[in-house]
């Protein structure tokens, strides 16, 4: 038990909401790093629950939210976004006393107003957003892994008035799972991720449908397979992350589309010297951030 | 040598033109697969000659691709496509009779109109365009793979006036080294590259270079790694590549501005059935193409 700290080790029960790729890899990590307690998995089907009891993400299971929020110290949202708002309405009435609530949402700034407009206020004082950067293309709980989350980026989203004992139980569980934790507000967290997550995605799906509709994957290679890669994801996550996103990604599709008419007049007018200066940035920066965030040798996908 | 067919078997030397990665790996491939014959390393530093030597890519080493002409039956290029004009005006005076020429150039279009510009007519028709599609964001002969080519597509673009011979002496030479052969004329070849690979790595550089300059990199992942790595790729390589496919480039570059103007919009009008569709259509038709391209297994980066 040495990997958790006292705030943790005294929690009798942890409730995962959704035990897809990520809830299920935080019952194995949690249970991996010495968690004692229970860890309650709640879902709308019993067969996905059942599959990740038996994959060993968590060793209870119920369909009833209300039951998690009466039963339990901590509960972690880890449902597509979209059905947010419905799982904070059927805790909001049952919520044991000191419940805390943290998320594993990709946005950010629309699933606090949530918390904040279903909860009573004391209990979304202990509402703690978190997004944990980690994942993969491939979902369920067969996927899980107990070491998805480990040197991956958390971050915390903290409202000025949060609870600060919600706060330390809630950074001490992604700590706990291996994450480096980043202190951000709502917005400038769905501006960031838009920019280095939404954004990409977008352009991996266009990329896959160009190649697609006019013709060359019959040639792509790993390039190509690296550069999509994200476009396997799931498109209800997804569909959910843009619709709750709109307004950051707008943003930054108009500067990135600004961005590639700069390029195509680099390119139009053969100013060679201006594409090479742009190409070496691109490395020089990417090579150090790589070199920095150590990505390169944990080999997740 | 069962990895080798008798024309390749029949060959006393092959030179290779620059031994970094991709000329560094075709000789260690060559090697293992059992080719007997001499290896030439041809470049203009000694000093990285002598590395390819050491790596075992090659066991000979000149500086003067006038001296491979005379002596080899086949000489690769592999050098960057901005000196294949200089390599094949030097080459040009000193072809050994029968001489075969081919390349691992990224763009077919401009390579294979220098070469019959360049070249003697006949020894023009010995020239058979190739494009091994494979890589990775290293480079020099110490990153050199006997594998990279494994599985892999490979472009042949060759004339419909190309020498018989000299074509299947070319297409042995990359199906011993275990590539997947696709005939195309060089100017469809340049379409599809564009699509599948230049495109996709502008989008890469722009991406980087918008998070560096607006911020995100420290919240960013393996999604993010993953979808800029190719940024990672030497610029020299890169600036000639765009530079000698500027009209197809700018062609898929106009392509894809329109597909995200349009992206744009569903997000903006919250067309979210829209938007669901076009990512299951991307995800469905990229998780056929991995199925089918088996581009998962090799865990080639």
């Amino acid at each position: 038990m040495s990997g958790l700290d006292t705030g943790l080790r005294g929690l009798k029960r942890v409730a995962i909401v959704g035990t897809g790729l990520l809830g299920g890899s935080l019952g194995l990590a949690l249970r991996q790093r010495g968690f004692a307690g229970h860890i309650l998995g709640v879902g709308r089907r019993q067969a996905t629950l059942d599959r990740a009891r038996q994959h060993g993400c968590i060793d209870e299971t119920t369909t009833d939210p209300g039951q998690a929020a009466r039963d339990s110290d901590l509960i972690v949202l880890a449902t597509p976004l979209g059905s947010f708002g419905r799982i904070l309405g059927e805790i909001a009435p049952h919520a044991a006393p000191g419940l805390v609530l943290t998320d594993v949402g990709s946005t950010k700034a629309l699933v606090c107003a949530d918390a904040r407009r279903l909860l009573p206020p004391a209990l979304a004082r202990r509402f703690i957003g978190a997004h944990p950067m980690a994942g993969k293309e491939l979902h369920g709980p067969e996927h899980a892994s107990p070491d998805l989350f480990v040197n991956a980026p958390c971050v915390i989203t903290a409202e000025p008035d949060a609870d600060a004992q919600a706060l330390t139980l809630v950074e001490s569980l992604w700590s706990a799972v291996g994450m480096r934790l980043i202190r951000m507000s709502p917005q400038m967290h769905d501006q960031c991720v838009a920019r280095i997550s939404h954004l990409p995605h977008a352009l991996a799906v266009l990329l896959v449908e160009l190649a697609m509709s006019q013709g060359g994957l019959e040639v792509a290679s790993t390039g190509f397979r690296d550069t999509t890669r994200v476009a396997s994801g799931d498109p209800e996550v997804w569909s959910d992350i843009f619709t709750t996103n709109r307004g950051a990604c707008l943003e930054v599709i108009d500067a990135f589309t600004a961005r590639l008419g700069q390029f195509r007049q680099l390119l139009d007018q053969q100013d060679t010297p201006a594409l090479m200066d742009l190409l070496r940035r691109a490395k020089t920066g990417r090579d150090a951030w790589i070199a920095k965030a150590n990505h390169c040798d944990t080999g997740k996908r």
